[in-house]
Parts: structure tokens; sequence; C-alpha cells
């Protein structure tokens, strides 16, 4: 149901049961979209405006009033109006003590004024509560029902009866309210709707720059080199034979970076000898990013399956077959079947199916409704461990697929290893000290640390945080 | 945990905690389970039966009793019976006065009476408190604890308070409730359970009239007319030929159609000069599916890139590639590397697979958890700004794909060109007018119009409304 | 925004407001990362330590005393510490007499101790409300506000309003809290975070079985019997070729398993007559776990489509491919087109490919956050109607890929059919089966039983259940 409540006014309701009234200040989309929500939702509504006459627009038996005598009949007040005139309601002081004002305000840019709207407006009337609330909810979701982006409402005040009262509005309406605290929260709420992905900056910069560098990279083995060399135009390549090794090692090295600030953070641990010493920021703000990184490197991983997928359909390679079984035909040269070639090509063919396979079930489980399901256990066994074998399993299949490529001098042009060799530099390492992190001794160690125990001489305080979870 | 509450009986229970009783009338299925699931809760359950012997499905240490005994046992009455006999409770009339009432049937069709069955009861008892929950919620899911279904109880009524104790018994059980509003609701909530993908039909409706009209263009194309004037038979075509031209074609024309009502909205908007008009109904109703619309056209999509990717392993595909490659060999001729057609090829497949990519990020961003989390400027950035890219990545490779045929005469077939090629008329259609919409001057009155200007002489309520959100 | 409550401390606080005051216990992880919460959303937090000299991790501004006097500046107290040191709690029992003890601990084994931590702390010390919550919370989640296995806390306790005092400080930090009932419900809650997906275990343990069946199997047929006739040596097969016949073997079985307890009930209710007995319990298990399975055979149908697609960009299909058209060129043999085999071929690919796109879409509509939108009958017609739909697409597909190839007998050896002959027994028997429930005169028998009707001699209370839901 798009619509939680009904168009029609109650006709069977109970007398004896007082409707509450609120009065909206403003008649412009937003406080006229909610003006209209909360009276479908059982609200007596009053409108207070610069210039009460009646609007078109306004939903059929609403009044509107001037701002005083609107203010008047109700407790709460919402003020729907431009920062820039708020000034105009210091002339309401008298009338409005003690009543509850809503901030619904937006800004245009992250930051625009030194204190945020909502704390401007208290500084103004002293006197009032001011609650901050629905500046997430846009105008046409309230309208049409179909609240996609977000039924989440966040609010603070500094008054918890009238954080209280504002977050029983929100939920009769139908959404969702999140306590942020005090006042001073509204700033972070007004910047809320204005940030475009904040955590996914990082990860996708680092692909960018990693793709542009992996490209050109390939550009000059495989298209500039042989231009040089045998003058043959390989320029199509562009199109799909490079960005399929572009892909691929992205998504390899992104897939590292995921579980490499764990292992940097398990030896900066085994090197102090405590876990009560905090982290580098950097390497704080790496783990918090590393979902975004890999659902980054998902995306180039699912590329890449594509891009492969294709290459039977593609001109080029349709060509280069045919050609190849011609001149066979025509030299009569024999081509026995190879079966250790057989080998090589099934199994990284199979090992890379099985890693993406893993890579898609890490990516479902870090959806949100599917990580709500799950308890921390549960969750951090798929992550770790699942995710390990993913790495593995990727890094097999590049090995493989290089194979003894990786070792004939031909590979090399201008001393320039295949692209995959590069990829997999950062993948190995990390697996190399995972797996001495895992012998027994380091491991023992480690646990030991991260249970509490100090190196260090103060035994006593070591007991002490024994007995605390 | 899928049982919310325990199955023992509290055996070190505060004892100047006293438990809230709740009486059930009806002891089928849904009473039942009912009352079996807020007994496990901590409630204590009476049942009222016409006939109160014990039978051997109610839960051990139910209480039966005769429906008037039952009811002076509680303030809050679960009324499980059917619509038909809810006049036998005319006679407890007095009993039942001052009561909550909570209705949890449903009707085996829409609209099936002229009034919900709670306004019904409520006319019947006007003593009581009549409040409509539970009906969303199926006995076997209260029972076995699987709540795959949903969650949500949708509940509604006249008096608060009493709809505010049904509503915290919704969430002791682990549900959760959500307010309709008045009792005037009842009649939506009664029809919800009825609906089967209301907002589904007509994107459904118009894709399968698509694929139909396209099927049979395709069939005239591909299968009628070489039979005609060559006799031959290509009626293998119609198992995964003609299927890989329709589902490309449809799923094209059904993602332009979801931007296509945004633009005509545009257009709409710079023609009146003001955006406080209404919308025609049917643009309303366009713009409200139009997440129907390319979720159907995503999956359309999906199943074009399956077709595609199996066109190697086809019979038919291998057959003919063979015979082309003995046929060369017998007749010797040489064909060589076509570099524009390499370039061609592979940049149709390119732009396709980076389409699809995009499509699918949009498709994972309508999915409800994932809109939850982003803030409604992410939201808007990528369905529309991704979204547009992904309708002119398509559009591309639609364009590219046809490329030269486009002008050859061979591939008119009775004056009918490919049907790609009608797919294209819409995407470039509305491509171009989007393209129009964007340019500065143009742009410019159109975020006016939205801010709020009028194009009108009412210059006074113009200044009013920039106040106001 | 990840982090629900602001940093800083409210300087415009109204001072008639008077904070919460919250006790710790303990100044372990868990202890600080709970204190540190809720303080940053306004709560006042005094921590308790046996050694209550300042620690450096300790949130800047918090004060640290002894049990004793922090337990006198607050009602709640969390018990953030270890149960081997509760006993030590029994010396404050005068301090601690009528307050809230909240018991947030975990242990490290399911059922490691006879009783609940908090059902043995309420023992312990009788004057005090015990409530367990908090224990599914990791500490670093709570730190570095990334909530991502779980927002959800499960509460429970004897006493309702010490429950609700605890539920209102989970909503203060931002997590749902669940109420599981009276403090019985201890165990289950401290051993729902040591749980390892309970509900996957029989799916994944049948697949594992059947897995390692039919691999072997086709090991002996397509591995061992070449070799034993022909000295062949195809091992190479068992990286690709044989896994590509257990995936899709499995994935059918398992798909015809999701919906085998449905018909056994279906049965077993019109053998006995009535819907009012219970099932036997190894059915009602069966059913319970209809969804994993579900999801596990779309594993499998996943993993077979990206080994079918990758087939022919194997070494062994290039070859085989380039080898027969080299054969056929110097036999100089015709090998004309046979429309039959076209059509088959196509015929199974596509019947292939919706199969698994309605098996994709079944999937998702198995998401919480999607199965939490659509109705009873919405739900039921997609997970039965399109189920049954994609269970018939897939084993026509198998059927289809048999063909003639299940009677010639060159497909047997030494005896042993295909292995996809083994696979389809189960679908088939269960198609049939099914269709035979839908004839007519048995669908109205069993709608009838499911209605509520009993083939018994008690008619009067046959009757008196038609009253009721």
């Amino acid at each position: 149901m798009e619509n939680t409540c009904t168009d029609e006014f109650p006709l069977t309701m109970n007398s004896s049961e007082k409707e509450e009234t609120v009065c909206v200040f403003g008649t412009g989309d937003l406080g006229r979209s909610l003006g209209f929500k909360m009276h479908q939702c059982g609200y007596s509504v009053v409108f207070g405006s610069r210039s009460p006459q009646m609007s078109s627009l306004l939903p059929s038996g609403a009044e509107v009033l001037s701002y005083s005598e609107a203010a008047q009949k109700s407790d709460i007040i919402i003020v729907a109006i431009h920062r820039e005139h708020y000034y105009f309601l210091t002339e309401l002081t008298k009338v409005l003590k003690g009543k509850i004002l809503v901030d619904v305000s937006n800004n245009l840019k992250i930051n625009q004024y030194p204190e945020s709207n909502a704390e401007y407006l208290a500084q103004l009337l002293p006197g009032t509560h001011v609650v901050k609330a629905f500046n997430t909810i846009s105008a046409w979701a309230l309208q049409s029902g179909a609240l996609d982006a977000s039924r989440q409402v966040f609010v603070c005040g500094n008054d918890s009866k009238a954080k209280q009262r504002v977050m029983n509005i929100v939920r009769t309406l139908g959404l969702t309210p999140l306590d942020q605290g005090s006042l001073t929260a509204a700033k972070e709420i007004e910047n809320y709707p204005l940030q475009l992905f904040p955590m996914w900056r990082f990860p996708l910069y680092l692909s960018a720059a990693l793709c542009i560098f992996v490209f050109f990279y390939c550009v000059i083995r495989d298209v500039i080199y042989p231009y040089v060399y045998g003058k043959k135009n390989e320029t199509f390549r562009l199109a799909i034979s490079i960005p399929n090794r572009v892909f691929p090692s992205v998504a390899l090295i992104l897939l590292a970076l995921v579980y490499l600030p764990g292992v940097l953070a398990a030896i900066l641990q085994l090197y102090r000898g405590t876990k009560y010493r905090r982290f580098p920021a950097w390497l704080d703000h790496w783990m918090l990013c590393r979902k975004q990184l890999g659902l980054v490197a998902l995306g180039f991983a699912f590329l890449h399956v594509l891009y492969t997928l294709v290459i039977p359909i593609r001109y080029f390679v349709r060509w280069r077959l045919k050609n190849m079984t011609l001149t066979q035909a025509m030299t009569n040269k024999d081509s026995p079947f190879s079966t250790s070639t057989a080998w090589r090509s099934d199994s990284y063919v199979a090992l890379g199916i099985l890693g993406f396979f893993l890579f898609v079930l890490l990516g479902i489980t870090s959806l949100p409704s599917v990580s709500n399901t799950v308890n921390w256990r549960e969750f951090r066994f798929v992550q770790s461990k699942l995710g390990y074998l993913t790495l593995i399993l990727c890094t097999a299949h590049a090995l493989v697929y290089g194979g003894q490529r990786f070792l004939s001098p031909s590979s090399y042009k201008w001393y320039l290893p295949p692209a995959h060799v590069l990829a997999l530099i950062i993948p190995c390492t990390l697996l190399v000290i995972k797996f001495i992190l895992i012998i027994p001794c380091i491991d023992k160690a480690l646990t030991r640390i991260r249970q509490g125990w100090e190196r260090s001489s103060k035994s006593a305080s070591a007991l002490n945080r024994k007995t605390d979870i």
C-alpha cells in the first residue's frame, strides 16, 4: 500500500477524541505536502502564510490564516520557510513562547552557513523548543506515496519531550524517526541530503587511477609495441581486448586491498604487543571503506566475466580461428591434442568461475537486508573465511592463466611483464603474510593480544582487564 | 531466531506483574495461531467458542469458555469468526460495551461487500472500539515462525487509545504495526491481501503486447520471407534467433518509456509556464510505474544477454562457421582481416556490455533495502544521471550493431526495416528532446519554473511563494 | 549517516532537562564501547571498576568509580563483566536492590553452562530486575558505527517496566529492540550469536552428498570407462566437463526436493481426510528449510550456467571443432544441415535459459527486503506457480537435452545411464504426482480438506469450525 492514510474524512469518528492540531508556516511545496499528509493521517492542519488568501493548490478544507493567528491554534509549528525569512518570526516571539518549532529546511551547499538553520532559529527564538526533522523527505515523495529514497527521518533537539512529540508525528505518517541527539547534530543532519556517496569516493578514485594506469600500460605493450616492431594495426584491441586485461587486474588488486588493512593491523598489534593503542588515522579510514572497495572490485570482476564470455562472438576471434584452421589445412601440419594444455586451460577457467561465484556470494551478503538477518559470527565467517577463499581462487586463476608464459621471454615487451603479473604482486604478498600469521605460534600470540593481554609491565591492569568484557 | 518467544511458561516471574489477558473469539486456524503466539509472548489467553468443549488442537493449558464468559475476562477481544456470523455477537452487546474488538477477517474477493467487515462490525456494536488488524498475517506463518511474506500489520481504527493497545500487542509478537488512520481505511486494508502486483499490471501487459508485435514482425521477416522467396526452412529460428531480436527491442523501448514521462512533464511545464498545474492523470499514473517498467526492461535485457552468450554453442552457428571455413578452404578464396569490421564488432559488443552493467546497477539500487540507505540526492543521481547514461549506451549499442546495414537495401524485406530499427525510434527521439532540454537557455527556464516562478501576472503571489519551501 | 549521535556535548541544552544516568560495570571492550555510545547519544555515563584508576582508553570526561559508588548514581547498571566474576556482585546486594541489571555477556560455546548467564545473575541477586540485552552487538561495530552485521538487539526479562526502559535505551542508540519474552528466553538469546547458519546445514550437507555421489558416478562413466576400454586419457575432464554434469544434476534434484514436501503433505492430508493432524517431524523440518534448499539449488544452477557459457573458450572444445573441420575437409565428406538437430539444440538451450531466468526471479523474491514488500497472495503466487513453472522448464531442458540419447545404447556404459537421467527421476515423479493432484475431482477434495472439512463422523464440530477463521 503506497499511500499510508485514507483520503476520506473520518465519518464514524468518536466525538470524544480530540484531533491534534498542527500548524504549518509557509505554503511552499514541502509545507503543503507535509500538511496534506498530516491531514490524511488524522491531524487537523492550519496553515500560516504572509498572504492568507486561499491558494488553489492547498488541500480542500485547509485553513489558511496569518502567522500569529495560526500559531495560537497549535502547540507544534512546522516552520516551512526559507532561512532568509526566519527573522520575520521574531515579531511573533510572544505568541511562539513555549511552543515546539520544527525546522524542515535544507541548504544548497554543504556548510553554507556557520551554524545550522535549526540552531540559528533557536538563537532567534530562545523561548521555543526547536526540533530538526523532515529535511530528508522530498515533497514529491510525500504526495505520491512513493517513498523510494528513504523512510528515515533524522530528528534532533534539546528538549526530549518536544522530540518525542515530533517523533510520534513522524511515526503516524508511516516514516521511521531516528533520534540523533541534541540540536548540535542539526549541522550533520542538514549536510546529509547534500552528500553524494561519501564512503565511495576513495574506492572509486583509486579504481579510476588503477584503471588508467593499467590501460596505458597495456596500450604500450599491446598496441604501440606491435606497431613499432611490426607495423601491425592492432588499435581495434582498444574496444575489448585491452579492457579485458584492465578490469581483471584492477579487480584483483582491489580485492587484495580489502584484506590488506586487516593484515597490517595484525602486524601492528604484534609489533606493539598490545591492542589498546589506536591505529593510524589512514588505517582506520581504510578499514571503514573495505565494503565499498570490495563491491567496486566485484563490479570490475563482473565486467571481466562479461568481456570474457563474449570472446567467441567477436569477429576478430572468429577470423583468427578460421585462419588457423585454414593454415593447418593447407600446410597439412598436424597439431595433436595436448592434455597438459587442456588441463591448464580448463583449470584456470574453472578457478575463475569458482572465484567469481564466491565473490557474488560475498556481494549478496553485503546487501543491507541480508546482512541484517545474519548474526555477527555468521557475517564474519562469510566476509573473512569465504573472502580469503575468494582471494585465493582468484589469485590462483591469474597464476594458472599466466602459467608458463610468466617465464618465457617473449611475454616481456621492452622488459615490461604482462599486466596480470603486475596485478599479482599485492595479492601474492598478502597471502604469504596471511599464511605466516596463521602459523600456530604467531597465531597464538595474536589471539592472546586480541583477548586483552599486553606485553608490558602493568601486570595488575592486565589482570583487571581480563575480568571485563 | 525464527520463533520470537519462548515455549516455556515463565517460572521466575515477578509475582507483582499482572499478565495482560486477551480473549479470542473463534477456534479456527487464525484464531488458534494468534492465541498460541500471544500465549508464547507472555499474554494470558482465553478462547471463546460456540461449543466450548476442549479441542485437541488448542494449546495445552488454554481456556475455552463460552463467548460471554470469555468476554468478561478481558478488555481486548480478537474476533476471529467469519463475517456471516457477526450478528451472533449482537446478543452480547452489554458484555462487549466499551471493549476493544479486533477484526482480523479477510474476504475472498476484492470489494465483496459494500462496506468493510470492520465497519459492519462497528455498526452492529456501536458501543465498542473496533480496530482492524492482523488480516495480512497467515496462520501457518504464525505457527512456524517463518514470517517470510511480511512482518507488516496494517492497523486502523477510530479510537487512538484502542489502536495503541492493539499496536503494542503487534509489537510484542515481533511484527511491525503500520497505522493507516481511521476505520474508513479498513476497506483498503481488506483489499490489500487480495491484490496481485497491481503496479506491475500495466508494465507487464505493455511488454507482452510489444513482445507479440515484434515477434510476429520478425517471423514475417525471418521465417516467412525466406520461405516465400527461397523455399528455405528457417523455422528453427523460432527458438533462439527470433527471441534474441524480440527481447532486446522490447528492453530498449521499455527503457526509453521509463524516461519519456519525465521529458513530457518538462515540455508540459515549459508550455504552461508554471509547475503549479496538475499533470494529466495518465501522465501521473505513468510516472508512478516507472520503476516497474525499468525492472521489466532489465529482465528482458538479461534474457537478451543470455541468448547472446549461448550463440557459439548452438548447433546452427557451429554448422554455419564450419561450412564457411570449408567453403573457403575449397575455393581457396582469401578473406583478409578487416580492421573496420573488427572495430565495429568489438564496439557494439563493448557498448552492450557497459550498458547492461549500468542497467544491473540501476536494478540493484531499486531493491528496497538499498534504496533505503541512500539519500534523495544520491538516489536521483543514480536513477537519473546513470539512467540516462544507460539509455545512451544501449541506444549506441543498437545503432552500431545496425551500422551500415541500416542503409543497405538488402536489410529491407518487403520494405520492412529490421526490428532493431523500429526499436530505435522512441529512444532516439527521447534522447534528441532531452538534449534540446539541456541547452542552457531552455534549462534555465525549466529550473526557474521548478523553483516556483510562474509565467503569469500574479507577481505578488510569485514573490510570496519564494519565501516558502 | 554512520554515527547516529553527535560527538559534541550539547551546549544549548535546556537546563531543566535531566539527563538519564547509566552505570556500566566493567571497562573491557564492550563495556567501554557501550558507555561511549550512550554518552554520544545524550546519556550521562558512570563506569564502575575494581581498580578505578583512569584508563587512557576511556572517553574523555568519563567518570570511573568503585562498583558501589557507581551503582548508587544510577537506576540502570550494565553488567559488562565475565560470568566468572558475577559472584563479586553479591557483596553489593544492598546497593543493587531494586535496580535494573542489564546482562550483556556471551559464552564461547553453545550451552556452555546449565543455566543462562542472565538467570544465574538473577539467582545471585534476587532483589534486582535482570534484563538480557546487547549480546548480539559487537564492540567494534559500536565504535566505528558500521553496524553491518545486525541492528537487532534481542531483549528479554521478567519485569516489563525494566524491559521497557532497556528497550528505550536500545532505540536511542539507533538499534532495533526485539522483545523475546521472559528471562527463560535468555538461553536462546545467548546461543544465537554462536550459531553458524543452522537452517542451512541440512541443505548444504545434502547437496555435498549429492555432489560427491554424482561426481564419482560421472568419473566412472567419463574417465575410467574410456581408459579401460580405449586407453584414452580423459582426466582433463575433471576440471570442467564433469562438474558441468554434476552441478545441473544436483540443482535439478534440489529444486524438485523444494516442492516434494508440499506434495507429500497433500497426499497425507488426502489419505487422512483431515488437515487437523500434525505432520511427521521430519516433514515439518523439511518444509522449514525449503527456502534454503531452493537457494542452494539456485547456486548450483548459476555455476552450471557459467560452466556452460565458457565451453567455446576451452582449448579442448576448440581443438575438437578444428579437428572435425579438418577431418571433413580432408575426407571431403558432406555434412548437410539437419533442421531437427538445430531445433533440438536451440530448444533445450532456450528452455534452460528461460528456466534459469525464472529461477533468478524466485531467488530475488527470497531476499528479505523484497519479500517484505509483497503480500501473502503475491508471495505464494511467485513461490508456488512461478516455482512450478521453473521446475517444468528445467525438467524439459534436461529431457530435450537427453533427447534421443536416452534410448540409444551407446549412452549406457556398463549399463549405467547418463547422470542427467538419474537426476530426472525425482522431478518427473514429482511433476506426475502434482499433475494428478491438479485433476479437478482430487483438487476439489483437497481444497475442501484445507478449508476445514473432515472425513469423520463429528459433523457437529465440522459445522462448528466453519464459523471460525
